[in-house]
């Protein structure tokens, strides 16, 4: 068996119960480029072809199988958080100037930056167009509300680049709202749909607010630590944009006022920026590990939001995905 | 009594019958920042207090009180459009490079484009979220489409800047989605909040159409014969920016081959870019007068979709709004 990387198997996600039903939404997401006016369609459809592992759908679905059956309205789910999902990433290609997203270019290196703001804008009125097709109003207000929880938890990231004082607190917050409130609307509503109870639903959003909060907080580490040929993509660039990841904060934690000042020059770019080397110390003094622990803390406390629930094999999938997550983690440290 | 040129007097619209009403949505409007992250308020709130003549909020606010009477529904409705308007202002600005808007610096002068796009992208997922607290969830439907109109009106825009074989059917669908769409929204939403019938509901639909594709006629004549002390703005921007405008589309279509070559050589920055000369021809053989008819007959036509409602103070308002406009559009072509 040939070893991969951590993010190489990122690529491949235990979604393979729900892959049927995961192909049905794909086939939909594709579809979305025909309800736009001709002169948009090309845009449309090379943005929803080029992106993503379908995390967010494969919750939505998941979260479906798990109280009580998959149904049209879990697809309809699946697509509009997934094109919410998309429009944030066409704007990130923007903000972040970058060239390549998968192997393809972005809209922004194909079309320019003008175009791009659009498309995005587009793309989310879209979705949010879609999710006025739901009985229950409320769905449709969770999905508005999420994605303003994206938008306003990139606000609060790029306001706070370079600052030394961000909070663990503050890098939580905004972790939660910018990538896992997508996350927990897929598994909240998923079950809402089911017409479960508050009590339900509640523990199926804590579930995917911890899973993304894990999530983001391994991508992090990855982009810290990660092989970039295996991981397919540029890493080691969270610091260069001064965007203070937990293992950084860890490492500011735990450092005396003279590691602080050496730190500080290093990050505010007083030093040429040398991430093996901050990589190095931070894996040396054991930050790194404590963020891979407090990312496996939320695997174990998001597992235990599934307890009480009726065993099924979507819930037995919904437990693999954490453990598929914690040896990403494991990895992580293992390549530190 | 003074003279005023024309956008001088463009920033007061003859809403004085809803002015109260108006105050309250205006008020609303600026209480919207408070909804957001105390890390964003304060960016939601400038760019809330530093835009707009509120014509949106008004014809909402006018359709409800010539409809059956003006609730708190209208009064949403006015500051959810308003909002959708606000966002896509702050993405153009980004796309303009435009630094100055109302005499403020633009949100892109003041926090650079990344946040402008994140501040968009966040007013607008806030103004769908509003939209999901009406009963029929038709609304909210109709005000995500409008606002996919109003990007996709923008991305065909940008795509056929200088495009010299843009014809006058693809421009007036543009400015339709563009500016049209968030008018007829306003008008057409506050006849259905009154439960009003189709007919009525349509017709009210009809009259925001016409009005705002003859306010954006006249907003493009303006670009190219206006004052620029009087209308407080630089002008002639479209043309640099190779946006085609109906005069402008009117005069190639008058012009012989060997005009065309001229135009197409100023147009397209073979020679260095004369406004003042292309405004000039322009008014010479009578494109000027042809885009003002185009837009006073549309007036005209706006006039008559109230034809057979019932007579009310905010009926009469409407017919003298466009009155205003057909005023305005007299003195542009005083001016050329």
């Amino acid at each position: 068996m040939t070893q991969t990387s951590p993010s190489a198997r990122a690529l491949t996600f235990p979604f393979e119960l729900v892959r049927p039903e995961l192909e049905k939404v794909e086939a939909a997401i594709l579809d979305q480029a025909k309800a736009f006016d001709p002169s948009v369609e090309g845009y449309v459809a090379y943005v929803c072809k080029s992106s993503g592992k379908r995390i967010r759908p494969a919750l939505a679905i998941l979260s479906g199988g798990a109280t009580g059956g998959v149904n049209e309205e879990h697809r309809r789910l699946s697509v509009i958080l997934e094109m919410v999902h998309i429009a944030s990433l066409v704007h990130d290609d923007i903000m972040d100037g970058a060239d390549i997203r998968r192997g393809l270019p972005t809209a922004s290196a194909k079309w320019g930056n003008s175009l791009s703001v659009l498309l995005g804008d587009s793309l989310f009125a879209y979705a949010l167009e879609l999710a006025t097709e739901f009985e229950d109003r409320n769905i449709c207000r969770s999905i508005a509300k999420a994605s303003r929880d994206v938008c306003c938890g990139e606000i609060f990231q790029t306001q706070r680049r370079f600052d030394l004082n961000l909070s663990v607190a503050d890098y939580m917050r905004m972790i939660e709202m910018k990538t896992a409130a997508l996350f927990s609307a897929a598994t909240q509503l998923g079950a809402m749909l089911n017409g479960r109870s508050p009590e339900v639903c509640d523990a199926m959003r804590d579930y995917g607010m911890k899973l993304g909060t894990a999530y983001q907080i391994y991508d992090d580490c990855l982009d810290l630590v990660g092989d970039e040929k295996m991981v397919g993509k540029t890493l080691g660039t969270d610091l260069v944009k001064g965007k203070l990841t937990l293992p950084i904060l860890y490492l500011l934690q735990s450092a005396t006022d003279a590691q602080k000042t050496k730190l500080s020059r290093m990050l505010l770019k007083g030093e040429p920026m040398d991430t093996t080397v901050l990589a190095g110390i931070a894996d040396y003094v054991g930050s790194i590990e404590r963020a891979v622990q407090t990312a496996k803390q939320l695997l174990v406390e998001a597992d235990e939001d599934l307890v009480g629930l009726e065993e099924t094999p979507h819930l037995e999938a919904m437990r693999q995905i954490t453990g598929y997550l914690h040896n990403l983690l494991d990895k992580c440290r293992a390549v530190a």
